[in-house]
């Protein structure tokens, strides 16, 4: 099975290099093959994050194969994004641009994600909302990204209590908002993935009680939803604990083939040291089911916006990313914007933040 | 068991003409039996369709025995009769008026419905929408004809979701609808059915899912709230794929007395020929439960309005009504309006259409 | 196990009488006993009820033991109040006051129950709202009285169908307005109870049908929000028939620790004698749970406001009065206001009604 990183379009050089690590993993033992397979992705991500000619043509369809996110030719892909802030958001402050989109390009981003907050889809309106969609899709196809659409809730589906009035929104709301994303985008090969419900939480009770089966059965209801519109992009569902936690998944997935699964592994989720814990909360299910991690992020005690559960530093960049580097594991960084936090960049001029360095470098370099 | 077709108010000639043909049927064979009996029928209908007087006594109360609907006496009474369209677009129209229940008469009808579109209960509002109901129940007594009320919706009411947004409703107002009816109407015998709801479907999966004990469940609940008030009106149940399919009636009936069951098979709905299928799909439920087609009707394909599932031709309203008069299956056809499809009439001359001038026909003769 | 009355603040005298009815008890009979206890709680309320001065500490936690309400000393304490109308409508007519709660104060109260309509809730919005609970509880810690808040619906929260408009309101809201409450009274021991719901009924079935499991569900997922939040604010959990039957809870009890159960037990829910019958609908459960009529009274059947079920004579309070002092139970009276009925006064000068007269006297002497 062949694997490709951030390029999207395939051109000689990368055809060559991946013809030569093949090779090479046929020869060498475990750990030159890493090392090979590493260097070349670096040359890969460097290559491809500079060519940025406008894509007419349509991107390769995005469809799920075992454990990995394939394109139309069954070549693996992973993703490396970064997360934009609500479109409606940007639109109103005058961002909501290609200048924007191609400064993700430039990070080295292959996906963008499209948070669309229940209150900003009724406040702007269905119609005038997709506007701001299709711009978006538009620009990301002629940069070669991929694009995630994100329902961006948090909370209690099964009560229909949220954290916070942003995220009010209801199951009929929610099985309609992704009817009408199915018949728009069925054909758009751009949209690679629905994200159904951004982050599912009961906060401790506080929003009343949602046993998984119900869960499980309301994302299923939405799957069925989607696909009866003819709609084969690839559903992203999450778990519990603000989209942490996912082991219900090992005795009871999702009843639904080509899907793909999503934690948000924030730094303070746990303690130091991490991995063997993700591996039980969450990781185990790349051993089976494709996993993107659509929010990771960090930001210092001091930086403005810090809040429980991202204040951590560079060490936890270097755990997250090299967890999915050795797992296939997709990932984007929340978030492309200077006043959300985790924030990304500073300022228009898309001064990096210290988490920004870091990931700027990350997504060029791994 | 006596039967009465279109006749309402019993007059000394239908009374005869009763006794003569139950002579016959102590006499002669099943042929001849059917022979004279349809002869007879068509005879009452011919004299019931020209008693044109305003009937100022009430109906006599509809009810079920066994697989029949009956009057109070007890006599089997077969609906045959018309489907007005929105009583709220026709009131805006000038067209809710006596003489538009006289034309229905003098078609033959001994029934009408009243489609009450969800979204216009809404928007004329509950107190002025019963006014409109008020006019045409007592025109509808004046003439001797029998009123469905229909709540007209075509979706998913599980999911709370619709085919469009004239049909948006929820469980909530459904239940509302029927006990603000139950409480109307409920000592109004011309009111002889209440149809709970026109076109369950889950539009292939569009619409999310709902299984049968789910629908069965909403019925009996929507049944227990009329009852409750004291109103024994007959409610009216339809199964799924827009009122066609009863199957799962014959094993999992609505766990209530008294009710009867609803299909709606527009030719499309399966290919010619259709009648072993019909017996297949909801025809078997007439030897159990009374029966009533409270949609039927067709167009040609070049017809004003043709669409999908009822473009055919005479054929299938040869079919239909024989399938119907064999059984004894009651049946009102779509739609008595000029604009709405398969329209019955062209103008507000009430020119007949195609099917106009079948079911015209029919009516008066069968 | 100590038992107190009316008084919350303890002070000397009551010492001394609690001390000396102790010693009583170890030496004399059953009936000697309760002849002298009887005699010491008249005393106690006698001086308690005049204790008029500002209570400026806090009021003792109320929390459950065993089928007790004990204050934080893990004394007994037995509720005798009076039920508030609702504070939005007493706002508007400008007796939303300090006066109000002396006089029930005066009248011998040691608790009210401030009834939120949700209509009210939703017209007056949430935050006003707020704040005339807020200056409520104030005046009644002052007073040394507690407050029972109560979210006044009657009807079937199962398909959210209710006795009338007022009444209307839906589980999301309902959960909504306890998360409300659970934040800001959490901490605030003057509010002793969380009423959950006033009255549920299916209305004979016309509001639809609710079985005790959805009912139970219903309170625990209730219960469960409102402890989320760190609210150890006792829950109060009512039966169907308004209010009325709590015979499922010998079977099925709701499952959560520390909450009591309502009755509302007017004269015409059961003919006389009265007694055998309430202790097999409700009078059962006081042996196992702590109980409080949140609702008791009566008028004659010619005053002001006379309907079913509250038409009555003293009698009803004498027998209602005993059967609660026989077996520790608590009550509020229904209603401390001139237009609601059965009222407790005829006008702002807080002229005693009939029921008015008997509660001023039954709550001072008993």
């Amino acid at each position: 099975m062949h694997i490709r990183y951030a390029s999207i379009k395939v051109n000689p050089v990368i055809i060559f290099f991946f013809y030569f690590t093949n090779a090479l993993k046929r020869e060498s033992g475990s750990y030159m093959k890493n090392h090979f397979t590493n260097l070349l992705f670096l040359y890969i991500v460097f290559i491809s994050s500079h060519c940025c000619f406008a894509q007419t043509s349509e991107l390769s369809r995005i469809s799920v194969k075992g454990n990995k996110f394939v394109t139309a030719d069954g070549n693996v892909i992973i993703f490396r994004g970064l997360d934009a802030s609500d479109p409606n958001k940007l639109a109103k402050e005058g961002h909501w641009n290609k200048e924007y989109f191609q400064e993700m390009k430039n990070w080295g981003a292959n996906i963008t994600r499209f948070p669309v907050h229940p209150v900003a889809w009724r406040e702007q309106g269905k119609d005038s909302y997709i506007k701001l969609i299709d711009q978006g899709i538009t620009w990301a196809k002629e940069l070669g990204m991929y694009v995630i659409i994100d329902w961006h809730s948090i909370g209690n589906l099964c009560t229909e209590m949220y954290q916070s009035d942003m995220y009010e929104t209801t199951q009929k709301e929610t099985f309609e908002f992704w009817r009408t994303m199915a018949k728009q985008y069925k054909d758009n090969t751009t949209v690679a993935f629905f994200e159904l419900f951004n982050e599912p939480t009961i906060y401790n009770g506080q929003l009343g009680q949602c046993s998984w089966t119900e869960w499980k059965g309301l994302m299923e209801e939405t799957i069925g939803i989607i696909r009866a519109h003819g709609a084969t992009t690839v559903p992203l569902v999450a778990g519990f604990n603000w989209a942490y936690d996912l082991k219900p998944v090992a005795s009871d997935p999702i009843n639904a083939e080509g899907i793909g699964y999503v934690s948000h592994p924030y730094p303070m989720k746990r303690e130091k040291p991490w991995e063997k814990q993700w591996t039980e909360d969450w990781g185990f299910a790349a051993e089976k089911y494709p996993l993107i991690l659509t929010e990771i992020g960090f930001c210092g005690p001091d930086d403005r916006g810090a809040h429980i559960p991202v204040i951590s530093d560079e060490s936890y960049g270097d755990a997250i990313t090299k967890y999915c580097r050795d797992r296939g594991i997709s990932y984007t960084v929340w978030v492309f914007d200077p006043n959300w936090s985790p924030m990304l960049f500073t300022d228009w001029k898309f001064t990096p933040t210290r988490q920004g360095k870091y990931f700027k470098n990350a997504l060029k370099t791994k």
